[in-house]
């Protein structure tokens, strides 16, 4: 076994922004030959905040690391056939298309007429074909309305564009099950994956809308609190924050004899009549629980609730920004096999992330970073289509592909 | 091609909470037979809220929905073999372990001894084993620290647990991943996955990690404003909220015209220099983009707004509670196919999604509900274990199995 599960599958990638592309990106850190096809130019997406200061988007080389790149003139019709034609390529390995641009020219049934086992793969905002990104799809989940003590009327939307990346792990799943069974049978598929079933589907499988609809509840907008458990985020002495967790009654356990508070639990299950053993009682005594936790917590130095946690297994964690965490982490480092430092064109040495699956003894495939845009343009062309220089040439001239800008800079208008 | 593309993997899966059973159920959806392995009168996450009547958990229910169950004494040393024969049952079909449970009985190394093609996935915390679990994780990513406008010392949980659905769905494809490759090796698979790489992944792909790193900048908290570009939630003249999203130029557009603010863009696109055509500039210009918008809005009554937004193609939603969702959205409701009615046994009948994965023209297979707990217990060790009546009769007798409770209430304490 090896970390190039998929070797031997290529994606023909036609997207922008975050689900599909970080759907390529799953399947191109499991050794799939993932070919992102831009404009020349680049897409939509191509100049999205944070950038460098050689203005390429940190967000982009992101979200497109270990792929190859081409760039095609996507507006005219022999930029369009080239695209079909890398899509439906004959070879056993091709034929997938993954994309989130609904676009006639791409439609399935037209490359299912030119490759009769064609796998498409179409991310979507709504199934109607409507559109729809994360933020708009996000406020209809009821999440904005009952996060950070919010309400419908006041809501606080997530900053993680967390359906995005549910949908982009749904749409990789959905191919290799796809890609799998094509193997087997010989069929192909049109798979559609919109972004709002994703959420609305994980709303259900985590027994929120059936709260909703058979309890007639709305679940209520608790700030910090674990709905449903205890736990709750926490100041210490020296001005740091941490987030403690009592789900399991392990870890509940583990908190009152850390903080040392046996007899304010017996105190309160006595006044309320409550079994703090059970995390719904917990749930109900939570203000008064958090305010012995929070005392402890307050007279305390994080060093030493660090200490006293880690002796009796408490599990909680501290808050961080993003600098902080990068900069003294060991989980965000190179101490981390999942981590390694990597040299992007245009953006130097960073951190970077390969795929978190970890496989025992098997050495990790390196991280390889975002190409520039164009960069394989006629490596594709030659292996792919199987052009010869002259053929790769005359696109050149007319202007239908491009290579890599000499300078990765970023001068487009989305 | 079918909804069945996993017909023929059988996975063992003993689990509790949410990453391992939503990556169960999503193989389950697929058509995986998917055995949950559960503690005779159910795990520690059987009885978490909410809670129907019943008191049987609409979360449980939620996340386990068309598994088959099996009941045993997972503390006694009978019981424990059961589930390593379970797991490394010698058909085609098994061998595949999906865990959160680290624990030594169901080490990959023990089962591997048993079936030298193995494959076991464990959902862990952190990639060294120690415990973490969503909320201690999500508090290092720096996200709590910057949404709802909060700050490392007043920081905003996300409600929705997005680590461990992200987490889920990276494991069912690598367990997909996994068992497609033993199919043409012939090897089996020890796979690790932590929440905490799940999450700080994402971060890096999405270039949070690289901005921190590279341009040494904090990413500012700015409450409900799309970052990078233009998106904000505007109060309606009837008190709805709605959020607008201008992320491409082709969105911008659209707003530019609904909202009729031509002469205002110009204006200040002149101020301060700036080409709001750009969505790094929409960014910067967004408090003044936002009060043109605001008070469009706060003029016009939703209805209104909906119909001028849907006339330009403006990208925008409406805020909702869950109930307001399930009650008014047809995107959750029968009308949407990937949703169904239900009728989970302890619960009655409810709305419950299937896969968000639409197959154009392939009929979906029917939303199965989840089971009682150990509903399935003597079929499993019949059909898998190829155990005869005495034996099994014997395993009731000796109390190492269980079959299905007559009364689906919960009395459990975790």
């Amino acid at each position: 076994m090896t970390y190039g599960l998929l070797e031997g599958l290529r994606i023909i990638e036609s997207s922008a922004f975050i689900a599909a592309p970080l759907a390529g990106l799953t399947l191109a850190e499991f050794g799939a030959d993932v070919i992102r096809v831009d404009m020349i130019g680049g897409g939509i997406d191509y100049g999205r905040v944070p950038l460098a200061p050689s203005r390429r988007s940190l967000y982009w080389t992101g979200l497109n690391k270990g792929k190859r790149s081409i760039a095609i003139d996507l507006r005219r019709p022999e930029g369009r056939e080239l695209v079909q034609a890398l899509a439906t390529a004959p070879d056993e390995d091709g034929g997938v298309l993954l994309t989130n641009i609904a676009t006639s020219w791409l439609a399935h049934d037209l490359l299912a007429s030119r490759r009769r086992d064609m796998i498409t793969c179409l991310i979507q905002g709504n199934g109607d074909g409507s559109s729809a990104v994360d933020y708009t799809v996000n406020c209809a989940t009821g999440y904005p309305a009952m996060t950070g003590g919010g309400s419908v009327n006041a809501p606080v939307n997530h900053v993680l564009p967390a359906w995005d990346v549910a949908c982009a792990y749904q749409a990789a799943f959905s191919v290799l099950a796809a890609a799998g069974a094509r193997r087997r049978t010989g069929d192909g598929a049109e798979l559609r994956l919109a972004l709002s079933d994703v959420a609305f589907s994980v709303l259900a499988h985590l027994g929120a809308t059936a709260e909703a609809e058979v309890l007639g509840q709305e679940r209520p907008s608790v700030g910090n609190h674990i709905y449903g458990a205890f736990g709750l985020d926490f100041g210490t002495a020296d001005g740091k924050r941490i987030m403690v967790a009592a789900i399991s009654f392990g870890q509940w356990k583990a908190l009152v004899a850390a903080c040392g508070m046996e007899r304010d639990v017996e105190r309160i299950e006595r006044a309320h009549g409550l079994d703090l053993r059970n995390e719904v009682d917990r749930y109900e005594a939570r203000e008064e629980i958090a305010a012995i936790v929070r005392a402890w917590c307050e007279r305390r130095p994080l060093a030493e609730i660090d200490a006293v946690f880690e002796r009796f297994g408490v599990c909680a964690g501290q808050y961080r920004t993003v600098r902080e965490l990068v900069e003294s982490d060991p989980r965000v480092s190179v101490k981390n096999p999942v981590f390694e430092r990597i040299d992007t064109p245009g953006v130097g040495k960073h951190l970077a992330a390969g795929t978190p699956l970890r496989i025992s003894g098997v050495a990790r495939t390196p991280v390889r970073p975002a190409p520039l845009l164009g960069q394989d343009t006629d490596e594709i062309l030659a292996n792919v289509l199987r052009l010869d220089s002259p053929a790769i040439g005359k696109l050149h001239d007319e202007g239908i592909v491009a290579g890599a800008d000499k300078d990765p800079t970023v001068t487009h208008r989305n």
